[in-house]
């Protein structure tokens, strides 16, 4: 039968659902897994609620637990990544100086200074693991659960390692936009494609029937409009509707937290609608929680019906040969024929009996390329940063980041990311030993005596047509 | 001998400069000028100055005047483009109305605001040209003067015209270059790309030896850094030398004219070196003596030595099969990799006796390309705005304005649009009937009664955990 | 409901099959059909009986006939082409010319100087359909029948019409697997790709166990090989399966006809297995069948359950949502990573309601690449003569298909296609007026006297080694 | 100073011949020469030569001579590679036993069974020292002269290192084309792209005046055609001119060698213009020659004037920064459009201070991408074997040979091939203990069992139409 390591099991609550997921699939009843987290400070809960989920319904799956990630991912057919480095620590890090230097997060993990920031906390450990599965199990399919998706996938698509990002974020709209329409979820046909976090439904058909008319009609009524202020700018002004909430998406695009004035006009929901650090506020009360022992003790042991996570349903496809349609992060590879073809990009694909196809979108309308294309800038340079170990480029990618870019100087970025880098340094082993090349200002004299050059290249070309004209 | 036509023959000075080029170049002494402009309302002092040229030299070229842009192109072997629609009025417009709506332009006619509407202007009339071509002359090679280059180029791009965008950016910037390094320009080896106005010097050689570290060096002290401030900080921050001075160069990124402490850090020189408006001011001083008479009355009849200008070069390198190596302007096409096929990009190229040849660079550092790239997305929606007539497309493109977008919200920007769309209707053809949609503020109501949808996904995922932490 | 158009409904049987597919699929019951030909030689039957069947079934469906293919597809939903130009007569020329010539062809439909002639009669109606399909249903999906499949599927896309070309080859080439391996078909999971009538079966899976070991066991054993000799050898020294039968497969590729001896221990079957003409005999046989009347005229009337073609299934994906899966012949753009963008390549797609979706299969295998470029090479030949109408790539095709090459001289084949252009001239509207440049023979007088030029280039390297040594 | 390694410093003549041209060269003056070749048979004539050269002129330079190639890479600024790997007894065995199996060779160097040998042994050598540039030079260009030059450059493809391979047959070409239209070489303007020994002509002019319609007409003149029959004939059917001289160009293409009929019309002339083994027997008579001593005891000491050996040029260019072009062979890369990215290409280059520089040619006429593709596919498949040690792939290469395949079956190109293994395995350690799976003819009994499957996928197709047609 399958085995399935889980890199990160200490994700207790998701790590539950997939193995409850995969455990409730016909043709799946008897997957081993491999729970891997780095100490056992809470996997053992996990291993020893999977025990009595499988004794409990007399399944022939197998469940256990290690810290070595090697022993885990050996001949494994699938693995699941679900860790995070730095824990609520490096998160804080992430949240406060930022805020601190003016850049003001509502979630903070997937773009921007936290984004970046987790990324390089992140790449280094899944690097490590891909080449552990390029030697110990190199037919295996990696289900990548870790943020932020689109760098992840990015560092993952550098490897040979076959895997695929998932998240729910395009179930989960497709929720949204059914209530906002009133059709029937399963009725709506739909194309959604882009990045992770940033993606495009290009097509919302209800028998045939395009949606898009109705729905824009809808956010333009305060009760819709209400409930998602960001998304319905960006819809608004740009046509397509996307895959990501509102105080979320706020982080990505330059309109929206710059200010005071934007952010009262469009973050002035509290939690995950746009407030300040809400993410991390949630994070840190949850860890509180957790601290206190194991929350699974009195969980029920029967087997819940499936989850939406696209997880188990692609295991099955594979396992079973039953056809499975959903949206994956991937090296883009002329899917998304306007985004850069190295990037991680987010479309539909298929899982099937002989593995997962990606298909060819085409190009995006070009206003939705272009606003994936901001981020794109800023992920490559995280990801170069991250892979070559050079800290000038966490400065490029923050520099580029379109909320940071649109609040402070290049001097003032450079500044936050040198504090940050400090700050996190336990946990970014390929910057050890390098810092980032101070750029004090450079104070004018009032008497300075200039370099002597030919006159500045615009005026000398004008200087041309002066003469005359005098 | 070869026919040259020259479109927009209004433009006296740079259109003298050309002739005289030509003229004084061995192999080309019997071209044929056909000089045409829609009106002839300064042409006749180009016409007359040429022939007494021609006479006081005794040469066997030939010059002649058209309002008939059909006439001028027929079995033209070179067509230089040189025109300008709209002229100071719409200039005007592209200057004030963002000034207006708080976006402060120096130059403001590459990107932003202005360099868009330059663009919508231009690209109608570039187009028809271009058919002309395509019809009366095939095999003419286009020598493009025409701001804003990059989107001028990307529009000629998707005709069949063969053509080459020229600026003397890298050569006038070489200079400076001389100058802060003390090496004479001759003796520098470079290697430059990127796009117009924000191209990347790659190499900078002397004798086999980088440049560079001294160039660094001299940038740290206030008598080099004073010269060029922005162009400074990017070179600071970014590592590489570009191809834009300071006042122009603010302009396409949003780290330097967002705000006024920023405007005062870094934009605080006269001019062209950062002052509002700088060049609409000096084009309302030269039309303003211009229009007093024939300011070509008096010129000395020599032909003076070559100017730096590429186009006589080009030419005589195709004439006389003399190679020619020059940066030009041209449909990436793999040119340079890590810029997308279909943008015009800049690059070293080759004339020769067999044409034009475009060279391979290769990938541009990822920081240079990502800011090329912020670039790069406002252009093609410029260009998608002024080929399709999509007024939408004005407003993607301006959203995504680096600088704009650091200022504005959505909202702002497309009110600003909708102003300056209205306010140069009569240079834009291709927008005639059509409005841009109107997104007023969605008031909501103390009591709003918000639309029924599940909850939002963000705070989906986390409730399930939350329930059982709790 | 949908409007299905049948351009070439005078191919009664296929046409039939289509509709009663159609007629039987739950959803598409109301269908309307516009059956085109040029004549009405036959099409009455055609409809006639579609009629009957409506009645007896008790159907919302309508059916109508007309010989305006701008009719047909005006609004249409779905075009279906299934014509073919020249008929009978064409086809003699296609197979009798060659042969006279020294080439042997079994089949003659795909490749060689049949197949190329037959595309270009071909070509000129597929464009001028397509033109219509732009103007009059730019939304319709065109369900491609006609062959050669890959060269009209190249011509096709240069247009911006939406189709599919269409082959039942996989099918029943998995047919004939299942048989071998003793599997059932519907238990096998496969990936097949390559170019129309040369797939390759890249992953033939059991439960997840590879059956190619089974099957080149099988395939070393006179039961199994002697059914196929020619795929069986390419199989046994390439190394994978594909989807062309023996005497089809035989004249695509150099090796087994292209003498007696090779023809002997290869192509001894008789009929499809081998034999010279098999197809153009069998044609001629039933067109003298079709003559003598109605042959649908006793034709039972109940609906049938429906046939292996995929036509049915991929407008009832589209109409109805259910995702169908199936392999596809399209403009290749990135499908198949190793080869041309621009050839008409054949790979796994899927319908659903939102339309047909190509997946990125990756590289082939490299020989199995090859042996396509092969092929892919003439293709692009003759599709280029067809729509240029410049016949001396006519010319150039045929003198790369390797069989052909493998026999004549280039002087030969010049002359070969010379005698074939003219024959078929009455199909062949694009070359008219046009002729073949004429090579005679160079005959060299015994006293030639040499042109003199410098030693020859190979001769010159080593003359100077030469001098050394003596 | 530059220091020069060459590897293979026992091609005496060739050797002697760049190192006079770069000591001849202004600015060159102080070479260091590290003469490589793994015995010390011959390589001290040479040094002993280049030393009285040296001193006879009164030069900076210096050489030295060594066995160990690392230690002649280490810290050179330039790599000359001219190695040959198997020498005369390799060679014997790439013409003798094809010859035997019925492919007759007049060069045997470049694709066929032969060229396919000779790559198969130098790729593992070139690799090797590869590793040895990127470790221990690795801003080092290589300068790369060894045969087949397509494969060779294929394989240094997959390399970091910098390379261009040069030939001059281009130059040589030029020279004859001089010839054949009375025109001065240096007055031709001419662009030439392909690959390596199949480089087309696209455009030749002199004054801006085509200069093909006189070639064309000259080559329908015996006094012309009969220099070269081979090249002509590919020059009247294809209608461009190239690079390869007759004999050899007879053996890549299937048309000209492949019967004996074919042998006497078109490979009739003498040694290299087409006889069996022409170039085999010049070696062994060489070979003969320069085992009598040291040949360059003799030669005069004062530097002759530079031979068209592009090496020392491109040298200067990049040491004086004076641009220098010429045709290079180089991955492909975009240089040519409608090639593989990945194979290697010949087409116009630039070098000058700043490194070497490929042009964008765009695409080749269709029938000559094609041509080129032929061989390309060859090259292809033998760098897959070489690289990879799978001996298949050396079967596939051979079979997809354009003359092979005209000749035989498949099972004789697998004998052939086999047997070619075999005896060179001395010189192919990747393929050790490895060896080439045998298929045997299947013997067909006469009351042989039919493995029971559906009827033939051709036939069922057909049968549905024949039941009724009954």
């Amino acid at each position: 039968m399958a085995k399935v390591a889980i890199i990160g099991a200490g994700s207790i609550v998701f790590c539950k659902t997939l193995i409850q997921d995969i455990l409730a699939t016909k043709g799946l009843e008897g997957t081993e897994f491999a729970l891997m987290a780095p100490s056992t400070h809470r996997t053992p809960y996990v291993e020893s609620f999977v025990k009595r989920v499988i004794e409990a319904n007399d399944l022939p799956a197998k469940v256990w637990l290690t810290t070595d990630s090697r022993e885990a991912v050996k001949d494994a057919d699938y693995v699941i990544t679900t860790f995070q480095v730095g824990g609520i620590e490096g998160f804080e890090a992430d949240y406060k100086i930022p805020l601190k230097h003016g850049i003001d997060q509502c979630i903070g993990d997937t773009l921007g200074p936290g984004g970046v920031f987790r990324a390089l906390r992140s790449i280094p450990v899944m690097m490590d693991l891909a080449q552990d599965i390029e030697e110990l199990a190199p037919n295996a399919l990696v289900l990548q659960y870790v943020n932020p998706m689109a760098m992840l996938g990015w560092a993952l698509g550098t490897t040979r390692v076959n895997f695929v990002g998932l998240c729910h974020g395009v179930q989960t709209t497709l929720d949204l936009i059914s209530g906002y329409v009133d059709v029937p979820k399963a009725e709506i046909d739909y194309l959604c494609a882009g990045i992770n976090h940033m993606g495009w439904f290009l097509k919302l058909l209800h028998n045939g029937k395009d949606l898009y008319p109705l729905l824009r009609e809808r956010f333009e009524l305060p009760g819709y409009y209400v409930n998602e202020k960001v998304r319905g700018e960006v819809f608004r002004h740009f046509g397509y509707f996307m895959t990501e909430s509102t105080g979320h998406l706020a982080e990505y695009v330059p309109w929206f937290r710059k200010d005071q004035k934007a952010l009262d006009l469009y973050c002035d929901e509290p939690g995950f609608g746009g407030a300040s650090g809400a993410y991390y506020a949630w994070c840190e009360y949850v860890a509180g929680k957790y601290a206190s022992g194991d929350i699974l003790a009195d969980e029920p042991l029967a087997l819940p019906s499936r989850s939406v996570e696209y997880g188990s349903y692609i295991i099955e496809a594979i396992e079973t040969g039953r056809t499975f349609k959903f949206n994956g992060n991937v090296r883009n590879g002329g899917m998304i024929t306007n985004l850069p073809s190295d990037c991680c990009a987010e479309g539909p694909m298929y899982a099937d009996g002989t593995g997962l196809h990606k298909t060819i979108v085409g190009d995006l309308p070009p206003q939705c390329a272009s606003l994936n294309l901001t981020n794109i800038n800023v992920q490559r340079l995280a990801v170069e940063a991250a892979l070559t170990g050079d800290p000038e480029h966490i400065v490029h990618a923050v520099a580029l980041d379109p909320l940071t870019s649109a609040v402070l100087t290049l001097k003032e970025i450079r500044e936050m990311v040198t504090e940050m880098l400090e700050a996190e340094s336990q946990w970014l082993p390929q910057f050890a030993g390098k810092s980032i090349r101070p750029t004090p200002t450079v104070s004018i004299p009032e008497d300075v005596k200039r370099a002597e050059v030919p006159i500045d290249p615009a005026l000398a070309i004008f200087a041309r047509f002066g003469k005359l004209a005098e």
